[in-house]
């Protein structure tokens, strides 16, 4: 694969942020049994991670469907927690403190490789964000993680939701490259598989546990991806960083 | 003024970059003549640069007019170019040359003050690109001087270019702060005026050299700006950074 993947004209490199760079449901699952133990609530916070995250393609859907106008994830977040609160019987926050814990999303952990592998794929590849998160989210994930961004951009200076195929055209040519010189970065199958339909290179890194213990899809690359990795210094050793 | 400053809720910089930040006519004028000694052009490359920015505002107002639609700095640089290439009778660069001197904009070298300035204004604010510059000049630009930006934003993610109030307003909004909370750090007097219309603080750096030892035009502020400052590291320390 090696020969292969050098022979690429690859010049940037595009990331899906959410379990591919960070680990978003432990990062929620931990704040939110601190948030539980300091105002005394009586929350499964692996459960209602699980909700949370379960309505974020729904949110996204109506969005690409037209059904709302352009929408920031941080607004469609908080739709979402909004709706769970509710459901869930949790009173007792302040309306600063649910805001606070909607942005639990701008502080997500990175997975322990991300930092390092990401440093050194920097040398040698422009490094932008391709999530649909909005740009002040990754911003301001990327401040507190260390995230080595060149450039934030994605689904909000696209204006448009992954995986419609103008998040990925939008953001290569912001890039000032063609879609063949962008390789999108993902943990996630169905992704990569869009990008790829727009003439987008792809890399697959596992996650096996971005879902939990009992996670039971994207365990592995389910198509004929340019390059597998097991984490992002296993990609660095791969693109020959 | 020291007082004032600290009581401002300023979260976020956004940096004008063309002679703000960089020093675009040395660096044009030293690419130049080395392009001229390697190719044996008879250039004045200190005219050849005035005149190439002198063309830059006029393209600019063809898209800002709706007489051109939206085009991306470098296409604009580049229709320049051509036309400037074709009155001065030079002939002898192939269209790689030629593509290589248009991009010079991306190889543009710092103030001596800007990295180290930006890296201490770093530690307090998010630091944001608001140029007229497209995001990929930018990147490459940031890349090359090691420019330490948290986001590229500006003309083209706004799709407006300065002075035009979007691009004040929809670059505050991607970063998710009000515009009184962000600051435009310019070394133009205009630039920053447009910017307080829509609300945005102000910084205004002092660059008496920007277009050479004749400059006539922003020696000093002009209007009650809300930091003057001499250099990157006098806006750290009068920023308290």
């Amino acid at each position: 694969m090696t020969v292969a993947v050098r022979d690429l004209d690859v010049k940037a490199l595009a990331f899906d942020v959410f379990g591919t760079v960070v680990d978003w449901r432990s990062s929620i699952i931990r704040e939110g049994r601190e948030l539980g133990r300091a105002k005394g609530l009586d929350v499964d916070w692996e459960a209602f991670t699980d909700a949370w995250r379960a309505l974020y393609q729904p949110a996204l859907e109506k969005v690409r469907s037209g059904a709302l106008p352009w929408t920031k994830l941080d607004d469609l977040h908080r739709m979402s927690l909004d709706r769970l609160l509710a459901e869930s019987g949790i009173t007792g926050l302040g309306a600063a403190e649910v805001e606070h814990l909607n942005r639990v999303w701008h502080r997500l952990d990175p997975w322990p490789d991300s930092v390092p592998g990401l440093t050194r794929l920097r040398r040698k590849f422009v490094l932008a964000t391709l999530s649909n998160g909005n740009v002040a989210l990754m911003v301001n994930m990327a401040k507190r993680a260390g995230l080595p961004w060149d450039a934030v951009l994605g689904a909000e200076p696209a204006r448009c939701y992954k995986p419609q195929p103008e998040a990925y055209l939008r953001t290569a040519d912001f890039l000032g490259v063609r879609p063949e010189q962008c390789m999108l970065v993902a943990a996630h199958n169905g992704d990569l598989v869009a990008a790829s339909r727009v003439g987008f290179r792809t890399a697959f890194v596992r996650r096996p546990t971005e879902h939990g213990p009992g996670q039971t899809r994207d365990l592995r690359a389910e198509h004929a991806f340019d390059v597998v990795a097991e984490s992002m210094v296993d990609l660095a050793d791969k693109l020959g960083c």
